[in-house]
């Protein structure tokens, strides 16, 4: 669901898209491009890490590493990788907590860049629902995308997608992948105010 | 520091202020004491939990279990207890990390509430500086107080103080002691943040 969302926008703001998948026609994958139009494409995850400049991980956290393992070091070498992802254990059920060794002293972005260190990771938009990710208007008034990462580039490349592209107004840097430990850590919280508002239409916003 | 601005707070509001410390008569509760007027007096742990109807802990989350122990079960049996801790272990330097013990499956709200069945424990004020805790107009505009506690009662009373003696316009509950685990996961950002913003003059506010 986070990977077609933001896939579709992506698509709609005119760059091509290629949506990776365990099977190179998996069949969610298949029936989305049918929809997106000509600019969107599937096929496995090293398919679409070879085929992108950019490289949104939109699977979910406890399967995180492994996809992009399929993706492969060498197709996300020296590339952009924005890290949506957070590494939730549903096995207790709700709420969930974070995967122990992913979290505190260590999280799911560091892991990432950790095990790919020639790919650029960037953590953004995993504090909030996917539609909000990219219609920050879905909740009114003002409320902050969290973004960080060790590459200033990267973060400016990915903060201009935000921006421009998915029309938030302003992002708010953290500083190094460290922060993911903290932006991952809002996830307890947020599951939890979805649960008491019966819905994921809310957003944080720091206030000074 | 948190113990002295709630305590000043407390006794402003007309309540009877025991600040409790390792010792009867440590230095600094003494010296609070001679500024803070006929309401205030100190003691032991022991002697401050003997003596309220509620008691705020406001030792430093690291200290608070052995602190609470030092109180006495008997002396906190019935009562409530506002937690305002944050286990953060500064032992690797800044930002630092939650106890690992005591967050994500566990908080040191819960872990409080599990050692001192009889007492009721309130989590809250645990997300913010202490001198917006007693003056939440110190930042502008409406944000947030998370309160949380299994006894209904307990969070009604505590959250008139907050309420009606500290001036927030309202409190966010979030359900049993368990949030607690959700708050005090908050500090790691919060400490980014202030980090950041080289302040402490900030708050949280979920917006939807």
């Amino acid at each position: 669901m986070v990977g077609k969302t933001i896939g579709t926008k992506l698509v709609e703001l005119g760059h091509e898209v290629k949506m990776g998948s365990r099977t190179a026609n998996n069949e969610k994958a298949v029936e989305w491009v049918k929809g997106a139009g000509a600019k969107a494409s599937q096929g496995t995850f090293a398919d679409a890490a070879a085929f992108s400049e950019i490289v949104f991980n939109c699977t979910k956290g406890e399967v995180s590493i492994e996809a992009l393992k399929a993706a492969g070091a060498n197709n996300l070498k020296g590339k952009i990788l924005v890290d949506v992802a957070n590494a939730l254990d549903f096995s207790k059920g709700m709420p969930p907590f974070l995967t122990p060794e992913l979290t505190n002293t260590n999280s799911l972005g560091e892991e990432i860049q950790r095990i790919f260190p020639d790919t650029k990771v960037v953590k953004a938009l995993n504090t909030m629902n996917c539609v909000l990710m990219v219609n920050p208007k879905l909740v009114p008034g003002s409320h902050d995308l969290f973004v960080c990462g060790n590459d200033a580039d990267a973060k400016a490349k990915v903060s201009e997608i935000l921006i421009k592209g998915f029309g938030w107004p302003e992002v708010l840097d953290m500083g190094d992948i460290t922060a993911a430990r903290a932006t991952e850590m809002l996830l307890p919280i947020w599951v939890r105010l979805m649960m008491k508002f019966q819905s994921p239409n809310f957003n944080f916003k720091i206030v000074r």
